[in-house]
This record gives structure tokens, C-alpha cells and sequence, in this order.
């Protein structure tokens, strides 16, 4: 069994965590942390799992009891709490934030997108876990990289549920508003750029980098539907083969001939891609499950990695369909 | 022209009641009082009047120069207003809040459901205005009381939209929880039953009180749907005479024959009824626009009455049906 | 392994039993019939099984190869299956219609509620799985029943979300009527009434059946949440007691002392109960995953037990929670 | 008052111009032609018009004794009726299909979008009534075209609500798929883009005519949600300039500077656009409701036009808001 500790296990990532290691046959959640909650059962806060768990949120952070610990921090947390803490030897850390997703000479945590970086995750200790538009939009890409194929402006749209904007209730997440509604946020300057660019250089260094991206705010609660347009010269049989061939070992992630549709992935670990060639753009659609490819799923994954098991292991999930 | 003082112009009910005075032919807003959106343009908090207005939420009140001054206020909060204020001579009041619907010595507002109290509003000057829920059972009930057939205990249960939970955000407003969800709160205890139970002893003196209502959390926006249910010997037919009677001088609360559904009167005044009699039982079914007939329409439709217009004039909406 | 044949794969609980089987570590689908889809891919129709499954529709029916067969036909049809067809000897079967559920001298069937009839399950042959309203208020009042405390009327609402109408689309299923909309149908004759009076009159025999049950339909997909009003004199802690003790060698059905919300059991195959007393009322609140519980879920539970496996095999979901 | 005939009056967009007309003080509904429900009440299809209306379907043509007939057939059927009767002298027609949006020989038909030809359409006795996605990306770039400042590319993402489908009942307007669903159809080959090239190059004749255009089908009932990105070197003073310089007489069009969203302007009759610049590209949002600046609303809005009146004349809706 993999004893498992997590920080910041109040929000909607760490719910879902939560949710998946309860049913993992190898791993054991030994403590969640949250300060705000110490005391409180975790399905007080978490109450899908009634009846099926009796743990409560602690303030202790027994490190020495655990392999493996999670960050499901906000942005910047991680980073303060590695500063000003020593981890034990050999306790592994995957984290959920954005602190180290991008390369640094200060810091060894390997990005852990596992059909870019799979090898790599294995033989690493500190895994930053991908942001989830950028999981869902370099996935669509990831195979024209490889190919050299970027060879002009990409142009994304992409509409992620309300679970991506937290816990926290506000303007923007109120139902009265959302419901029924359709907006845009961040528009070219999404956070989560940064880290596509990297992924997308990694295999393609020559990608100039312009990726124009419009991320919106959808009225449904999981999920991220994105769609790419670029130039390609390419037939859409040569595209097929090389986004085939690219994924052929990966276990989540799906090639689709035929078009499809969000509720395809929700409540799964999948990403499922669509290619259509209309005259010389190429239309890529890209789904996946926010919360769960697209964050505690992909942790649980590289959980899987670092500790040697099966990679589906816990992750071959009952889609929700509906 | 009735010129028009609003205070607290911030909230969903003064959001409608804008709306709804902007497109009305007697009616000039004078001023709309907020103190925490003073020099904030109203489309800065009420967007859907883009285009609209150019009005500017203020902290002054010059109540001289109005006819009339509603009170889109937090419960509480309009009699200390009024308790700390003397409004002049001939100011007429509506009051939305819940602080004056109960009868008491110490005030002279008159519960202003037209149905149930028009000749009176019209000779009134100040009104409070029905709560939603209180306003669509009611509806569902006069009939009956004017009848003095209720004489079994009454079981309601009723499904509100998420406006009527008010603008702050709040955990069972999150989008995130809210969406295709459901949940009851208050059973038996919502604040609104002493003003049905007034309103239905004031037409059946002997009517001993006992409503068993359960309200509920709706994943949609606007309006409440309600069911009421209770023994009843008279036949059918007999008892939608009892109600078509009723209603028949009232523009807004129709006796519909065939089952409804809610967003028949979703953005519009109405208040639509239909009976149906199984064994000994008399199912009634309610509905109206929590925000319009449950609040701001009716909040226009008692200013209509107390300033002797045709008690439609700027109420005739189109459905939005979808 | 379980071989397992299906009739009627084409629908909702079709779809949801195979999403469940094909992630159950006993079960092997040996085949799917659907004379309307044979030739096509299962996915084709469940599109949420891509990257799972490389299943075929067959217009074939291998009975011979067989250990369970599934009926998941249109109520009627699997009636004149088996009025037209033999079956192998030893060829167990679930029919999740209604043909079957009430107790008749032409039929072996046994009522498949594991709460109340798992014992008789586990030495059958013949499993008629409940239907969805049916299992949602019967857990609600079967501890009652069996304490022989249901001495009054009982009003029940009930909301169900639109799976309950099935794959073929209809007015009533059309979004743009049914989205943010709400409305009810078949109030107190509802089909599921005479199987949830057999499963109350078994356990208290002189209960007098009186069940005014109104179904709504809601605008949400998955679940069912009911509210059941009865008259009680017992103190609420002796209600729970009752409730805790009828349920406590149950691995699904859950009895919570806080307030309880749908979305809780959605994607799980869970009932949750929660009861308050409010005057002489007891108000019992009882949610379900229609098409979980209340269907295929059920129907993988009375699998469990036909073959002697531990009864949450294949069932411990992950909640989708959003 | 306008005396008016409808043909093809069960739709969606019959519905919406039904509940418009109604309350239009100048427009007098002289009979609805609907062959499939001649004798049915109006209101047993469009429902929201209970107690509104006491209005009949016929299928009758009392083509003399109106003023304006309404098409709100199927697109095909205009031209099939035009082809097999002889329209009295003087009937003025308002077409909202899409059989004569391009410009003919065969056919005298004025594209009927007032912010571009409003004038003609004055003049003129045919109207063509623009597409709704055409009416919302048309109003996006007009400015633009009008100042020669498409000089590249188009990239056009647009959301439509489900009203946008039609009332038949189909698999991708079912309640259980389209709920929380997000999905892409006809991407580069939509049946609106002739018009709205049309419309660009009307005003800038050199334009090249690439609109890459995805059209979305979202998870609500009403309004069109589109961003469309393109390269333009002015800065966004000068932008805004051009757009306001071309909307300053339009009554319906707004040019906003704060970010938009969809429900601004859900039933109402407007388009609101906002703008900003990123690096070297202009982004445009466009924001209309389908079915009344998209469709009906238009076309009552284009009634106003030929017959002389005030453009804004029952047009000025209260928003809905939620």
C-alpha cells in the first residue's frame, strides 16, 4: 500500500482526489490536511463520500508516516510550503498547483503529463501535475509537435465547467448568472500558456509560439471542450496516423474518427481526439474531464507511475454518461 | 408621471424592478439609492439594461421630489428606515421586504396581493409587497378559503429558483453544487407561512393553520412551482367554478384546464392554476415568476393600483417560453 | 467469470449496465443484443464506452453460452420473450421491466430489493429488478413498514431526472422545454404504485396503501429525490434507531442525520435517507441515482448476489459529485 | 393597424413572433396558418400565451384581407408557396427562411438587417429575414467591412442555444444528451456563411471571403455567443471608433467597453459587441438572442421599417436577465 498524505483537502481537486483514492486498491490515505477543517469530517466538506469513508481533516503533517504527498494547495502555497519545510528522504511529492510546472534550475519536479513525460515521471520523485486546459489543449497538439508540424498561428477555443473556478463562490460561479450563460475570461493570456509552450517546444523547438487562446466559461459543472484550427498541408489520413501512432501506448488518451461530444469523458480519466481537414486548417477537438484528466485523475496516474503499478490502476472509472 | 425613489437599487428584486420601470409609460426613476454602488452606473451592476439606462446609483435621497419609493431592502432594514426617517406628506411606499406583511397596530400597510386586497390597495398608501412563496400558494388557496373548504390539513411542496436566494454568493448558489441538483431547507418552518395563514384566515376565519410546506432548491433561475395538495368532497367541475369565479376580475391568475409547466409563466406577471380532483383529493397546482408576480411585477402592479392605472400598463411581457 | 447476455442493449439502463459490466471484475459480456442496432458497435450507441469497449451489437441470442441473462426491453417484452422462448436450464435471469415485479402464481420471479428481499435473492433464479421510483420511496418507508409504524396517509413528491423517460426523444424530453423548466405527470397513479404497496404490505400487512405520490419532472439528468410526509408520534431518535438498525448490514443504503442533496448520489449506487420530525410529521428525504440504484446498478447488486459474490463488487463508484 | 397573416405558425420562431406581435400596439394577428394544427388553440402549442390569446390555427389563406404575410416555413417552402399562389397586390411579405437571403435575379427580396440596409428595406415590399448566427457575425464585422479592414483571415467560434434547432424532437436536442453537453456541428461549412459574405463584401467588395467558422451546440435554450478573432493593425481607440461611428443610429446594436455575456441580452432584441486588441489581433464579441434579433424579433423589427413606424415600436423587452 502506498500511505498517502494530503495538503489542502478542502477544495474541489482534493474532493476529487479524495474520491478516487478511496476506491484505489493500493493506496492509503493516512492524513488530510486542512487547516480551516481540522476536526471536521471529510465528508462534511467532500459529502459524495457518505458512507463511504469515516476520515477527518487534521492540522498535524505526520510526513514520516507517508511515500507519497499531495498538494492540492492554491498557486504559490506549494512553493511557501517547500521553503519552509524539509521533507523526509524518499517521500515522494506530487503537486497540483501551478508552482513547478515550469523548468527552473531551482526546483526538480518533472511535468508529468504522462503521454509527453511517462519515462521520465517513473524515475522522478517530484511530479507537478499539468494545469487542465493546459492538459486538454497540448494533448491535441502534442502529436503535430513530435511531427514538426506547428508551423503556423494555432488558434484555441476552449470552454471549461464552473468545478474549474474553485470552491470559493463568487460573481462568476453564482448560478443565477452562469446558468443559462456564456462568457469568456483571460482571453490570450490564460496562465496556463506558459506551460503549453513549454510542452509543445519540448518536442518541437522551432514552434514560434503563437497559440491565440479563448478560454470560456461554460454552464456545465465538469469538463473542458476544446476546439485548435491551424494551417496543415498534411491529408487527414497522414494526420490520423501520426496522432494514432503517437498515442498507441498511452492508456487514456483516444484517437476518434467520428465527431464527439463533452459527456464523452465526464467522470473518466479519458481524452478523446477529434481530427477533421476543411480545404488547407486542420480542426482538432480535444475533451477531457477538468477535474479529473485534467487534475486528480492525471495525479492519481502519476501516483501510479512513481510507484511502479499499472498506470489504470483506480483510473478505469464508470463514465457518467449523463 | 409618478416619479419613482428606490432604495437598495442593488439586489436581484430592485435588478427587476428597474427593469421593469424603465419599459413602463407612467414611470420616471427619480433616483436609485445604494450606498455601496454610489456613482456606479445601474448597467455596472444590472447589465441586461445595457443600452438601456444611464442611470447612476446614489447615496443622496431626495425624497421630496418623488411620488413614490419602493424598498428593494434587506429584511429588517425597511423599518429601521422608517423608524429613523419621516417621509413627506403624500409619499406613497412599497415596501418588498418582509417587515410590514403581518397586520399590526403599530403600522397601516396593507398586504398588497391584488386578488386578495385590491379595493383596499388602491385607497392605501403604503403596501408591502407578498413574499414569492407566500404569493404563489396564496394564489393556489384563496379560492378555496373565500369558499371555506379548507378544512383538512394542506400539503405543499414548492420549487424555487435560484434568484430568490438573492445576489451574495453563497454555497448553495454555487454554480458548481446547484447545477443539476436538488435540496429542501426550512421544512415546515419558512418564513413565509404567517403571511399565508393571515391571508387565508382573513376569507376563512375558522381555518385552523395547518400547512405542512416543504420548499426546495431548484437548479433553474426563476420561478417557483408548487403542489398542493388536500381533502376536498366537491367534485371537479364544482371547484373550478369555485376558482374561475374567483379570478375572473383579475388580469394576471388564470384557471387553466390543462396540466402546466413552469416556464409558461417564466418572465411574465401571471399566476397560472390548474385543479385536478383524485379520490378524495384535490391537487392544485401554482406557478409564477418568483422575481415578477412573487416580487417586482407585483411591487408595479400595486403601484398601478394605488395610482389609479389600468392595472396592467407596462406588465404585459412577453414569455420568454425558452 | 460470469457470462452474461443482454436483450435490449440500446437503451438508458442498457448503457449504464454495460458501462457497469464492463468494469466488473467477474462479469464477461458474452453478448449485447439489439435486432435494431445488430452489426454496430457498441459504442456507436454509448459513445461513452470509446477506448473501452470493442463490443457488437448481434441479432443473435447464444443462450447456450450463457450464465445470467439481462433483459433490458420495453415493459411488455420480456414477457413475450419468454412466453415464445425456452431457456436453457440453469440460466439465471434479471429483467429490469416491470413485467414481473408484482407476485403472481404464473411466475417464480422474487422481487430484486436487496433491503428487503436479499436473502430470497441469493437462492434464486428469476430476479425482477425494482423500479427506480419504486426502490427511492420504499427504502424511504420499508423500516417503518417493518416496525408496523405506517398508521396514516402518505404524501410523497418525488423528481426525476430525465434518463427516467428513456432514449427516445419527446416533448417532454426536448431541452428547450425542459431545461430550467419543471412540471409533474401521472400524480397519484403512477405505475410503480402497486409494487411499492406489495413491498410495504410484506413487511406490514395491515397498512391500508394510501400513497398520494406526485412525480415531477426535473430539469436535470440523473436522480431521483424524494420527500415522504407521514404522521408519526415516535420521537425522532427513535425513528433513526429504527432506521439505523433495518439498514446496518446494508453496504448502499445510508441513513444521515444532516440534510441531504442529490447530486450526493449521483453516480453511485447509494440511497441516502435523511429524517426530521416537525410537529406530528416525519419527513423523510430518500435520493437514489435512478439509473443506478434505481436501475442497473440494482440489477449488478442482484448479481452479486444470484452468484454469490460479495454484494459491492463492480459497485463501488466513484461519486461524480458535480 | 397592420393586419397581418403568419404561415407556418407551430415553430419556434412562429412562437416568439406570436408573443411579440401580441403585444405590438400596431400589429393585428388576422389568422395563423398552420395546416398539421388548424382548429388548435394557439395556446395548446405556445403554451407561455395562456391568458394572453384566444387565437386559432387555420388553414385558411385570407390572403386579402392582410397587410403583411409572415413566412415561418421550413427552409424550401417559402419558394414552393411564392411559386404556386399569386400574392395579392400590395401584400407586403416578411420571409424567415432562408430561401431568399442571396441575392437573385429571380426575386426582389431585400436582405432585412437594418444596421445595413435599413434604408432599402423602407423602401421595399420583400424581406428576407437574416440567419441568427448570420444576424450576430454580420453585426460583429460590419464595421470593420465598412472601413476595408478585413484583410486576413477570420476566425469565428459562435455558441448557439438549443431554440436554434427547431422544435422536432431529435437525439442532439434531447434533454439527457444536451444537458451539461458542449458539441461542435457542420465546422467551415455552416449554411449561413453565403450570407454572410454576402453582407461583408456588400460593404468591402475586396473581401477574400476565408471565415473559418465552428458553430457550437450549447447546453442552453436561447441566445448566439460568438467571438471572432482576426489581425488588424489599428489600435482598439481607433477600433472602437469605427464601430461606434457605425452603430450611432442603430437602436439595437450596442458597442460595449466592458466584457460581455450572453445573458445581457436574452430576450431582448439586441446585439451587443465588445472589443479588444491582443498583440496583433482584433477580438470581437458579438452577442445576440436567436430567436428575436436572430429571428422574430428582426422580423417585427423589419414589419416596423416597411410600414413606417418607430423601429423601436414592441420591441423595447424587458430582459429576462435570469
Amino acid at each position: 500500500m502506498i500511505r498517502i498524505g494530503i495538503i489542502g483537502g478542502a477544495g474541489y481537486t482534493a474532493g476529487e482526489l479524495l474520491r478516487l483514492l478511496i476506491g484505489h486498491p493500493d493506496a492509503e490515505i493516512c492524513f488530510v490536511n486542512s487547516s480551516s477543517n481540522a476536526g471536521n469530517k471529510i465528508t462534511d466538506v467532500h459529502s459524495g463520500l457518505l458512507g463511504d469513508t469515516d476520515l477527518v481533516f487534521t492540522d498535524e503533517l505526520p510526513l514520516d508516516s507517508i511515500d507519497l504527498l499531495y498538494f492540492c494547495t492554491a498557486h504559490g502555497d506549494t512553493r511557501k510550503f517547500l521553503d519552509s519545510h524539509s521533507l523526509p528522504e524518499n517521500l515522494k511529492v506530487i503537486d497540483l498547483s501551478m508552482d513547478y510546472r515550469i523548468k527552473a534550475i531551482d526546483h526538480d519536479f518533472i511535468y508529468g503529463l504522462p503521454e509527453l513525460n511517462r519515462r521520465n515521471t517513473c524515475k522522478s520523485r517530484y511530479v507537478a501535475n499539468p494545469g487542465c486546459f493546459a492538459t486538454c489543449i497540448e494533448l491535441g497538439l502534442l502529436p503535430l509537435a513530435k511531427a514538426h508540424l506547428l508551423q503556423s498561428e494555432i488558434y484555441v477555443n476552449a470552454i471549461t465547467g464552473s468545478t474549474g473556478a474553485g470552491v470559493k463562490p463568487s460573481s462568476t460561479t453564482h448560478f443565477s448568472w452562469r446558468n443559462n450563460n456564456m462568457s469568456i475570461y483571460k482571453p490570450f493570456e490564460h496562465q496556463h500558456l506558459p506551460e503549453i509552450l513549454q510542452s509543445l517546444k519540448q518536442l518541437q523547438p522551432d514552434f514560434n509560439g503563437e497559440i491565440n487562446f479563448i478560454p470560456y466559461r461554460g454552464d456545465f459543472a465538469r469538463g473542458i471542450f476544446a476546439t485548435i484550427v491551424l494551417k496543415c498541408t498534411h491529408d487527414i489520413e497522414t494526420i490520423y496516423k501520426i496522432y494514432e501512432e503517437y498515442y498507441e501506448r498511452d492508456s487514456f488518451t483516444h484517437v476518434i474518427p467520428t465527431p464527439i461530444d463533452l459527456k464523452q469523458v465526464v467522470n473518466t480519466n479519458k481524452c478523446l481526439i477529434h481530427l477533421e481537414k476543411h480545404g488547407d486548417k486542420l480542426l482538432i477537438t480535444s475533451i477531457i474531464d477538468n477535474l479529473l484528466k485534467g487534475a486528480a485523475g492525471q495525479a492519481v496516474h502519476n501516483m501510479n507511475l512513481l510507484f511502479g503499478l499499472e498506470e489504470t490502476v483506480g483510473l478505469k472509472l464508470k463514465p457518467s454518461a449523463f
